[in-house]
């Protein structure tokens, strides 16, 4: 992900990359961040520590992993930097950390930075509230082989989204797998159908089907070049604030 | 039509058949209109002339002709029922003889019933203004074998939705077919492409797509039922109206 | 689906419906069937007891219940009827019983009588064939909000092709959903995903997915029409056959 | 291409890389093959003149242009090597010398070598046979925005293979875009329906629908992996082989 967001930084608008930071130890300390990336020399030496090139950017994207994340979050906080976090699998006392720390710094935290996938839940919303309440809503959604857990964060996150508008708990309602005698239908259930296939990057359909005709709202990533350029996309929105905890729905304003 | 319109008058809540009027001359006058639809028999005889039943209905369900239509809206207006028209092919000059009646009574004069081509309208301007600017923009419709005219309608309909709001105008930017050296995509097309086949009763996707990722936003209809319930959901709402001209986007409160 | 098959009937060349048997004490016992099932007149009285038509007609179709079929079976394999069996549900004791009657008797007993399925059937054998050992391979089915088991019949039966055609036991092979931490995905394995909505006829795809492309085979049935054609089509087929049991790759000439 | 097909290479069973040839003059030359296609060292340095490695392979992948394509031939015809041939824009004189070269060693000679898509083709071949006839066939294809040409040289192929199986001229019953008053559609048609969009690297999809139900064939490309494991793969399949010319249909084993 690394490279791909310097090659997003690259195409930006209103956005340079100024620091590199890579895990300690790793080989690549040291080389230049642009040549590694693939997009020519930056003069931007990669580092194996955060607090030696604090001085030196305005907003740090961050797409590692919880643990390394929270010690960023701390570093930032104290120094008054942004933070892109693109990190996820977070405790629910580990997003308490974020919310806190962003009482004193802008931060763009979301489960999925894509603008369609950010578009695409504004409309699951508009639809759930038309016609939610007459149809039967199913999520498909498709991943990679390689991918370790099912339903993915995506799908999960458009059905809560779907379940709010209509007042439903997803835990209460969601169905995971049908097999055997199920018995019709419920109307109020939120069906999920996972795919695991070949090197599918993320396709995501939402069905709403009633008694004559069907909506369906789909999303489909051909490349991480989606996400990297709505991280950095959010870097740039940042420059303007001050501090508080917002995600791609502010980034893109799609909040009612 | 009229047989499918009796039956989802049958199903719905807040509605009743109370008169049903066939063409002056018909074998089936004086039938019971419930036989007729096969849902029972209803009390109601079918006439072939609405001026006999003018006191015995509040909303006038009207899928027939211009001609027709222009003689129900007439007695209508004087009698002062409102109307619910599903009549397409009308003359400019005749659209504003409906509004001019719709300043006595209250008239739903929409091209399209069905709460999810409405629906979809609606998603289709809030995608197109998120995405439309940086997206490459196609419309994608099916339908069976003996549609004699393309693109649909509503096909139509959809991309003057999605040029109005990214401010085109539709007639320049359309393009109807791809054949031979066509050269790379101009960005402000918005692309239709056409597929009649079997007893497809009517497929559209409209699809947004950048380097990266891609929207689709598709409506399918399985039966005419979903027409006819559109009709009578909008005949229940005009129960609460006095006068004014509206659609389906009023009936389904999609109006920003 | 016995008006469906009447009008089948009615639509095919070579067939003839010169009998009609309903369940004993249904009301229906005693009309004429035609005008039952929409076609008109055909002089053919519906009647409640197999045993009084058996000297009327060459080959019964019979989509009923496992209990009746099998009381049908043993009056056509006594009288030399040939049968076309489209009722599901049986036990694998019920199944040697019906192939036992075979012997003596022609029969069609296929759990689809759709020429699509049983060419998409044959497809998928093929595909297997050439992609199945280096694919993900993956089957979606969509079905309508009253269906009460799954995966569907036939979305099983696409299993057992497939796994046929690869030496695999879909026992072993086949996943029913995924949910929480489920590991990368089993190349031998083949995945069902379960749609169930408002009133899809019924939908089945297999995907086969390998890094770098896809070969999907879908199949939509929009009307049981589908099923009467080919069960009609089967008894036509029938009438030069002395006894044995086929199935629909028998009847389109589909076995190698 | 050179780089994935040495990925592809190291991926396969059966196949090793032992040779990498650049142009002449190329900078490249004398680095490690392996390394230039980020697989990691292999110890078979680049060299700029196949006849400097003649003695070290066994079947040598040519995706060059013509010209370089013929010399090579020349070199492996008269030292007895293999060749795959993924060339395209040869003349008729040029592809008699190809042929001529086969009668003394075997070649693969594809104008595709996706496994997938020459899978497709004979599916197409065998749906058309068995339910062309009756079916209204469509021909769906979309491809990125840069495309300047319309419909695709595979979605065209995919045309003339079902037009083949049923006996009509694809020149007289292609129909490449709709608009306005088309009339119904004629059975005997052939519709071809375009989308240009994104960065879609190039979707096929076959329609073969009556009423009543529909079997779609789709083929979706979503990297040049495809072309090169499917190079690798004739590659392998040519050790078996003494001389010939051969193309992906007889490697795949799906000549009839």
């Amino acid at each position: 992900m690394g490279k791909t967001l310097i090659e997003a930084i690259q195409q930006a608008e209103g956005a340079s990359l100024t620091a590199a930071i890579e895990r300690p130890g790793s080989s690549l300390i040291g080389t230049d961040a642009g040549e590694l990336a693939g997009v020519g020399k930056l003069g931007v030496q990669v580092v194996g520590d955060l607090a030696q090139v604090l001085d030196d950017f305005d907003v740090l994207i961050d797409f590692t992993h919880p643990t390394s994340t929270l010690v960023n979050l701390e570093l930032c906080r104290d120094a008054g930097k942004a933070m892109v976090i693109g990190t996820t699998g977070f405790s629910e006392e580990e997003k308490q950390t974020i919310a806190a720390a962003a009482e004193r710094v802008p931060i763009v935290f979301a489960p999925n930075f894509s603008v369609g996938v950010n578009l695409t839940l504004k409309l699951l919303d508009m639809a759930a509230r038309v016609m939610g309440d007459e149809a039967d809503i199913e999520i498909i959604e498709a991943h990679h082989r390689h991918k370790v857990d099912a339903p993915s964060g995506t799908a999960l996150r458009m059905g809560e989204v779907v379940a709010d508008a209509l007042g439903r708990n997803l835990q209460e309602v969601a169905v995971y797998g049908r097999e055997g005698q199920t018995g019709a239908r419920d109307r109020n259930t939120i069906g999920f159908a996972t795919v695991r296939a070949g090197d599918v990057v993320g396709d995501h359909t939402v069905l709403f089907a009633t008694e004559g005709e069907r909506v369906e709202i789909t999303h489909k990533v051909s490349s991480r070049m989606t996400f990297a350029k709505g991280a950095v996309r959010s870097a740039v929105w940042l420059g303007e604030r001050r501090s508080g905890l917002f995600d791609m729905q502010d980034v893109l304003s799609l909040r009612d």
